[in-house]
Order: structure tokens, then sequence, then C-alpha cells
């Protein structure tokens, strides 16, 4: 006969409590005014740098709805990033900018996002950006599938007890 | 040959700073109590009017539906309308009253929403209206496709900066 | 001592069998290509209709915004209108009209949504017209807040057993 | 003829002011720390049990995609349940233990979770058990359709003007 | 100097080809009608039974509340409980049942769901038990804090490759 | 004084009937089995790339929680981009391999996705891709702001009128 047996998950090695996934609490930490700079960028071709530019690309104009797109996911950062915190985001701003040289044309995306709150906007701002370039990529896809997304990082925070994090470049 | 090339946006004739969306930034806006009311209604037939009275409509009970869809619409105002900023809404009431006069036969929708915010609650009383009335739509059309809804407008605001606002009646 | 009870709902007076809020089951109903259009419109003063028109308003360009707002919000009328079933919806269009008379400036938005399914998407295009001008609404209230959106209703249904639909003007 | 009417909803018996669906006012409520701990269990046999804890079942490690489930659901409580209140949980904590009785397969979910805000969290904490318990069930069904999701409870809450609630034992 | 190394994640013991998560494939199965039912139910006191009969709770009419906060969620399971396929339900039905027994109040809830698809509904007609059986909580707490949801099961499943389970009782 | 005067947008230069964002008609598009395979990638220091393997994060393990995030960021793709359609996702399997050289810990993570649909899953895949790897950064942000996200591109698809597609390497 089996004996009752009441065991904390922590007792199995690599689920311990350290390993055990949470939102960490944040509750003492403090309200304070924070803004997150992240950057992604599109390469595509040059067909479809002319159609973004010329807003001749059969879905629609590629950047205002690429924009939306990554505003609208700022706000969702916190229901598709599990360990995220819901956030009262107090400000998102998207600007592009192409860096055309010879045979590449990049398509640059930087977002600026800001909160007055107790934990960091980073995630916001690079959920942004990596939603912003995913639907620029959607609607040009019928073109050229050959796109890529390049790197997608974060440039400079400000606020919070760990203070300015600049990236060096 | 072609040189390399950095062009900010800006530059593109119709997409310019001004003309870009993005999120406001609110972070420096005080935060306070705040109401607003905002009214919608829908023109039903006498039919739909008599089943909506006596709750014998085929899709159940049609103002708690309506009235439940309509508060949790408030909630999703930020997430369903792309600028506006996400909210902690503190309170939403919806009201509804019947205006029948011989032929007509109007659900008046009345809402009024609340927060103590950075911003004004203006979209999510709205909002709420609106969907409100949609959600009458989808439980009577089975009866009669040709329901209007009609004006839908904001009655009421107070708090904020820009003060109360009132509707001319 | 009170005696064991089991009370069906449907004894309830007001909460019958029939006023039971439920989702309509479609299990039975024919898969086929089915098609709404809606229309909406949004009453603005000249101050807007000239901003609007020159892209001229703060918060980005408001026709562009209002309809990747109206197409997403397409795509989440079953989880906005409470009874609606999910549907595969296969295309969304919508197109601005202005219709300009004297002091009158109206924004006339008009909404085609697509599906092959088992049921109408008439919400599908309500909801959509009824976003697209709360959106507009959102992005000039900075302008003026006494904005009315006008009103919103079904213009043509096609698709299913009960046929075609059209509104009579 | 009839005559012009306006009837406020009230007067209709069974949907009186009282009985009608809203979100509470909560506007002039303290902001304070607040946490709730709610627990759920779930009854499995005794091939489940060995695959969970041999992390064995088809879909995948079981308690982490259940804890991160929670912890998801726990974020978007106040848009599954109508009245809740939005808030901005501050952390979130799952824990699972097993109670193994000869033939009894136990496992039961502990859920803290927190804020800083004008509403308790216990629909959050609460929320996060269910649907924990719930991803279990869909993990496991493949092997039994027989388990039961125990019984889900509030065990504690502190803060707010109603201060602490414990459960007795 | 340390060489390349590529490691298929496979050969960390604990997290291998089959403890890892994913949304099993479900391509070549057969499109076939499909139901569940499941059963949850919530314990209440004396005056929140009498209450909710009676519809005198403050937050408005329980039941009605509870019943769209169900449907609702039935169509946000895949959105809810990870692993979950997304289905196009066809219908929903949930019916309340009082069990009065001396002291005890117990409100029974029973979710029948109904899909045409590749896979079953047991998810969504549980997970809408569970939160119809949260909401009546959340709309009762503030009478009283310790009631309890009871056990939380499937009834009877039909339809697909597994065919039917009848719940023994 | 003004005439009336209706216009269609179109008339307005740039945002022309092909300029204008809209949701692609697929009602006519053929059903089929279709798949894709995308790839992302995120460069780690060694300090991150021990602790992820050791499951020492402080969040909890790693890949478990990003697994699921990029699972269930794939069933939100089409709320998520906004001229993506609903697809019902038949299956998405997540895999994760280290590519470590000298000091370069590069966590290569390909997703596979699959519908039976009218449409591509192209960006079901490369949406999942990208959210895995967002996750990754928000769960060892505390340890390193430094990480930066690598490419993501289409690895291959098939299915639909386009056929097969396999990028070149």
């Amino acid at each position: 006969m089996k004996e009752r047996l009441v065991i904390d998950m922590a007792e199995f090695s690599h689920i311990n409590e350290q390993g055990r996934a949470k939102m960490v609490d944040i509750t003492e930490k403090t309200v304070t005014s924070r803004t997150a700079i992240a950057r992604s960028s599109i390469l595509v071709n040059e067909e479809i740098y002319t159609k973004i530019v010329d807003q001749t690309i059969g879905k629609g104009d590629v950047l205002s709805v690429a924009q939306v797109a990554g505003i609208m996911a700022a706000k969702q950062t916190s229901t598709i990033i599990p360990m995220c915190h819901p956030l009262p985001l107090s400000g998102v701003n998207i600007q592009f900018d192409w860096n055309v040289d010879n045979d590449m044309f990049e398509l640059i995306i930087t977002v600026e996002a800001k909160t007055k709150g107790s934990t960091g906007v980073e995630m916001e701002a690079l959920t942004a950006a990596s939603v912003t370039a995913l639907t620029v990529y959607d609607m040009c896809k019928a073109v050229d599938k050959g796109m890529v997304i390049d790197q997608t990082y974060l440039v400079e925070k400000t606020g919070g007890k760990s203070g300015v994090y600049q990236r060096l470049k």
C-alpha cells in the first residue's frame, strides 16, 4: 500500500524553485517615467522597395499599416510575452528610415515606447519593432518571400532602478 | 552604381512627421478622475420591440447580453481603437430606455464610463455604446435585418485639462 | 428540514428555455459563399474635414488608421459580439466617400465582408463599419468632440438559406 | 394612434436598477497592496501521474505549460470575467504539489497573485488556478478523459477595505 | 578555443523530443460533427442563493452574465489553453440547475458545445463551465468569499476517431 | 454656397484604389494542406547561455516558456498582423538548437506550422519564431540587455497555388 505523500515539486531536480516560471513581483518597485527605444529592419528587393515608396503594393499602404500594427502590438505585449507585466503604456512612436546601398534596400524601424510605471518598456518597444517588420513582410510577400527581418535589439532605455542603458554601436 | 542613401520617411511628401500615426505621449498628463457619457440607439420594428420586452428572442434575453457586451467592449477599447491609450477603467454603467412613438421603436443606450487616469474615457463610453447596439442587432437580426443603429455621440465628459464638455441639445 | 430539490432554471418565469442566451447551433448549416455590405458615416466639422483630407491631424493619417482598425475589428467580431459564431473571414474591403453639402461634411464608410462559411457575415461588416467610424472620432476628437456617428446599417447580404437581402433606399 | 412614450427599463419588473449588470465604480477606492491565494487541484490516474512526473506526455512538459497558461490567464482575467476591473497585476506565482494517497493522484495548484491597485486580486488568482487545471486536463486527455478538476476556492486575501480573509480549513 | 558546436536540444536530458510542448498535428484528421458536455458547480450560502434567484445581487443578474461569460470563454478556448487547436465552434448552450439540500445550495452548470471540425470540443465545454462558475463567484463575492467551485469534469463526448465517451456516474 | 459633392477617395492621389489597405479576398482559393518553416535566432552571452542550459534564470525555464509563447502567438497571428486571414492552424512545432562558436552563443529557433486552409501559414511560422525569440529576451534581460535577435526568415513553404518555396542558403 502506497503511503500518503505530499511532494513539493521543488524536489524534482530540474523544476526547482528557481527553475519555475513566474511573473516576478514588482509590487514594491517605484513608479517612474521610463522610456525604451528598439530597432529592427527588413531587407527587401528593389521591386518591393519601389512599390513601398510608390505605395503600389496590392494589400495597401505598407508603412501605414505596419505602423498601426506595431503600435497595437506594443499595447498587447503583456498578452503576447508570458512573463511580462501589464503596463499603462503612455506613448509609442514608430519611425521608418531607408538605408539604400547598391543592391541593399533596408527599411529601418525605430520604436520609442514610454510609460509611467513600475517596470520598464523594453519589451513593448521590441515587440512593436518585430511586429512592424512582420507586417511589412506580410504585405509584400506576394512579391517576394525572400525578404529577411534583420537584427532586432534594444537601442536605449531610461528610468527605473537599473538606470540608463545605451547600446554601444 | 547607386550611392548609399539614408532617407527619413519624413521626406516623402504625404507621410511626414505630422501625418504619421502615433500614440500620443501622455506621460506627463495629470492623473485625475474622469467620466464620459455616450449615447447610441437602435431603431427596431414592433415585432422586435415586443420580443425584446417579452424576452422571447430566440438567442436569449437581448438587453442582458447587450449590456455585458458593452461593458466588456469598454474594457477592450484600447485593443480595438488603434491610437487609444490603455486605461484602468474604474466603472461602467449602461442604461436602456425605450422611446416609442407611433411606428417608431427606438431603444436608447446610455453609457457612463469612469476612470482615474491620465487621459479621458470618451472612447470607452462610445465604444461600449456602439457594441451594445451592435449586439442588439445581432440578437434580433433573425427577425428583421432592417434595423438601423441611429446616431452615436458623446453627451458629456468631465475631468482632465480640457475640462467639462456638454453636448448642446 | 428542507428537502432535496433540483430545479431547472426553466421553471423561473423570465429565464425560460427561450429567454436564455445561447450561441445558436449551426452545425448542420451549409457552407456557402456569403457576402455582406454595411454602411456607417461620421459627421465632422469643416476644420476636421480639411485636416483629414490634408492629413494634418496630430495623431496621423486618419483614414489609413481607421481602415486598419475596421479590418482588424471584422476579424474580432466573434470575440466582441457575444452570440456571434467564429468565422473564417475570407476578405474585407473598406471604402471611404465624402458627402459634402454646405455645412455638412459626412465621411461615408462602406464595408464589404466575405466568407465561405456556415453563417452570414453581417455582423463582421457592421462591426467593421462602427469601429472604423469610432477610430475616426478618436483621431479627430482633440479638434472637436461634437462629431456624430450617423446611421449604421446593413446595405446588402448574399448567400445562405435566407438568400439575398437588399436594403430599400 | 400610439402616444410618445419614454420608458426607463427600471420599470420592467425584473431588470430593475439593482438587477442590471454593471462594472461597480471603484474610482474612489484607495490604491493599496493586495494579495490573494487561490487553490485548485486535478485528480488523475496513476498512468498520467507517472507521465507528468516523468515528462512523457505527448504534448510536452505538462506542468511548465500549465504554469505559463495560468500566469497568462491571470493577466487576462478582466477580459474573461465580465464585471472584473482591469488591474495592474504586479506578480503571479504558481506552485504544484502532489498529494498521493493509495489510488488517488491529486495535483494541487496554488496561485498567489499580487497588485497595487484599487480592487482585489481574488479573481486573478482563482482564474489562474482554474486555467492551470484546465491546461493539465488538455495535455493529458489523450490518456484519460476521466480526470476531474476538484474544488477551486480562495485560500486567503489581504489588503483593501475588507481586510484579511482566511479560509477556515 | 571552443569548437563550433550545434546541439539539438533533444540531447538535453529532460527537454527531449517527447518532453517538448507542441500543438499536435491534426492536419489529416477527418472533419466530423463533434459534441461535448461538461459540468461544473458552485456551492453558495443561503443568502447568495436567495439573491441569485431573486436577482438582487449588486452587480446584476448573475446567471445572465455568467452565461454570456461562459459562451464567450468557449470561443476563446484556444487562446486560453496553450496547446488547444482553434475550432469553428458551431454552438454552445449553458444550462443552470439548483441542487438544494438542507444547508447546501449548489448551482449546477452544464455546458454543451458543438463543432464540425478536426478535433474535439471537450476543452471548449470544460473552459466554458469553469468560466461560468468563476463569473458567479465574481458577482457574489461581495456577499461571501467562502463559495467553492466544486468538481468540474467531462460528462460526455461524441464524434471523432475515439468515438463516444460517457462518464460513469 | 458649396455644392453637394460626393467624392470617392480614389480621387485623392495617394490613397487610390491600389494604395488602400484591404484583406485580400481568398473566398475562391482552394483548401489544401499547407506548411511553412521559419527561423529566427538570438545571440546571448556566455552567462545567459549557461543559465538557460542549466535552467537557472530567475523567471523560470526559458525554453519551455518561450515555446509556449511561440505556439500561442502562432494562433494569434491574424489578430497581430492586420491583413492576415484567420486560419484553422492544425499544428505547430518549435525546435531549439544551440550554435556555439568561440564567444558566440546563438540559440536557433525553428518553427513549423501547418494548416488545411485557403491561404498559407508563412506569417504564423514567422510570428511564432519572432515571439519565441522575444520571450527569450524577456526572460534573460535582467542578466544582459545587449542580446540581439538575429535574422528572421522563411525557410520553406509548401502547398497552395504558388507551390513550394525553398530558401537558398
